[in-house]
């Protein structure tokens, strides 16, 4: 038997309940017991009733929707990022739905057109290249890689780390050391975050008087472990004989420290190792990875602060740009 | 300028190009250059346009989100499971939308009404705790953590390792290098993984004609690399004197490794270690972590194929349990 003309009170009656408990068991607000929860559930179901309330709860979660686009879920860093985004989103009363792209720039287009779809409030766009087009008609507020696109940029939300000084602090740690030959291994895409850690890199290099080399600088086609191996594998066959290497991801210093290790060659004492990120898993390893801190934390806290605000009107643009730290452990 | 009432055939004409075309836009289909594109969006947008065409791409692609509830995105073994669902599912045509419920039961539950109220297609769960009711009115496929109550199960897909197995031979591997105080640390939630497990281990102590110990069986709050050095300092500190740690989880066993390489205590000869899972980063690390291996390929695969299936109305109810294998690397 289905009757859509049923009504709250119907229910009420039904459940043995009042009105204002089903309606909290609907909008899943305030106080209830589970048991209340299904006799009250089991009957909204069995009549398939649909009141404006409970549209109205429908349509209120589809707003508390917030997508977040990621370029790398296995790549610990986004993975932490993603967890900060939504642990504050939840704290806010939103709710985080995630898209990992694999750092496929198809892929981000059709995520995007799907969370569009599915009516989300706003989106959380940690963009897998710089080459891309701002997203329209929906709060949107960027993380990590800044759309090249600046005149898009007007309306939307940046937050990213300072990552020319990254590069700086990373670099001149390695001469402060006492190291000559320095390899800067980055991600090939042409990401802005790659291309600034570079520019802090040189600026370093120029400072101690040093004469910046092209041939230090490695690109990498993958950020993950196995890529770190194989590009250090590669440097070390090379004519290439660096005392120093900066990686522009932890887990890329992570795979090299194994061909390293394999080698038997001793870190730092041959070769100094500095990474980016600082995930958790640079603490744990043996040696403890050296590397330049990226706050996730601030991260999360502050796109979702701001994509909340959007979300509610209140216009947030602006750029943030967060400091980073060296954190010095055992490879320098 | 606003006009609802414009048609396929005004877009095509004000962009220069075919109905068909414009449709080709429109659904994401066929052949077109991204100018034209460009155009005919542009147009779209301008005018508002939202013909029967659109509305049925937007219901198309709300049907073709699959939602994936996952328990805890920084562990490395559940983002590589995410991640292999991806590929799957997009293999088919589907996306997927991943909910991370950082372990806590109360956010699953907002998550899957989160996800039925977006009307996602189907639901692929791996569910936090095993205490846990199945989904109803979607298509469920649960992954890795089978929920106890069965008879919710008969409309369901379940897809597991054979943790029984998997116990049973890491133990096994210890007995056999000649270990006698074997300490297996699980997680504290009554999941059946730990459960199996558990009873695997309990079989190989028995079958090798040792007694089995209550003392050596160790629970940890959580799975993370932190969990797994504390735990194995608090055991370390203990009267306990193992020779042998199987830790269920490779990142437990990663943290124990640390505290070990701290305390100057020899991998393997003075303890042996089997982690379990098999993430890419257990051999990347030195000493490279033998382990037990989990498919999570497999997993990814028959998840993706069975919810499509699902989907379809086809329907696909059992219980997959997948093999698991020893993976000997440094360890033991």
């Amino acid at each position: 038997m289905k009757n859509e003309k049923i009504s709250m009170k119907d229910i009420a009656e039904m459940s043995g309940v009042s009105i204002a408990t089903v309606s909290r068991v609907i909008n899943q607000n305030g106080r209830f017991s589970s048991e209340t929860e299904q006799r009250v559930m089991s009957i909204i179901e069995k009549y398939d009733f649909r009141p404006n309330e409970l549209a109205r709860g429908l349509r209120a979660n589809k707003a508390q929707a917030v997508g977040v686009i990621v370029p790398d879920i296995t790549n610990e860093f986004f993975a932490c990022v993603v967890r900060e985004i939504e642990i504050e989103l939840l704290k806010k009363g939103y709710m985080a739905i995630v898209c990992d792209t694999n750092e496929a720039m198809d892929l981000e287009k059709k995520y995007i057109a799907m969370l569009k779809s599915l009516q989300v409030g706003g989106i959380i766009y940690i963009a897998g290249d710089t080459n891309v087009k701002c997203i329209e008609n929906i709060p949107t507020v960027y993380v990590d890689r800044e759309p090249m696109m600046i005149e898009d940029m007007m309306a939307s939300t940046f937050i990213g780390s300072d990552n020319y000084q990254g590069g700086y602090i990373a670099t001149r740690r390695l001469i402060d050391a006492g190291k000559k030959e320095i390899v800067l291994v980055l991600h090939k895409k042409s990401l802005t975050t790659q291309k600034r850690r570079l520019d802090g890199y040189k600026q370093a290099i120029r400072d101690a008087g040093m004469k910046f080399n092209e041939n230090l600088i490695i690109k990498v086609e993958n950020v993950d472990m196995d890529h770190g191996y194989e590009v250090t594998k590669k440097i070390f066959e090379s004519e290439l004989n660096p005392d120093g290497i900066f990686y522009s991801a932890d887990i890329l210093a992570i795979g090299g420290m194994r061909y390293l290790n394999k080698m038997k060659i001793a870190i730092p004492e041959q070769v100094s190792i500095i990474g980016f990120d600082d995930i958790p898993l640079s603490s744990q390893i043996t040696p403890a990875l050296t590397t330049v801190k990226q706050s996730y934390t601030e991260f999360g806290h502050l796109a979702s602060e701001s994509i909340v605000k959007m979300m509610n009107g209140d216009a947030d643009y602006r750029k943030y740009i967060l400091s980073v730290q060296l954190v010095e452990r055992e490879t320098v």
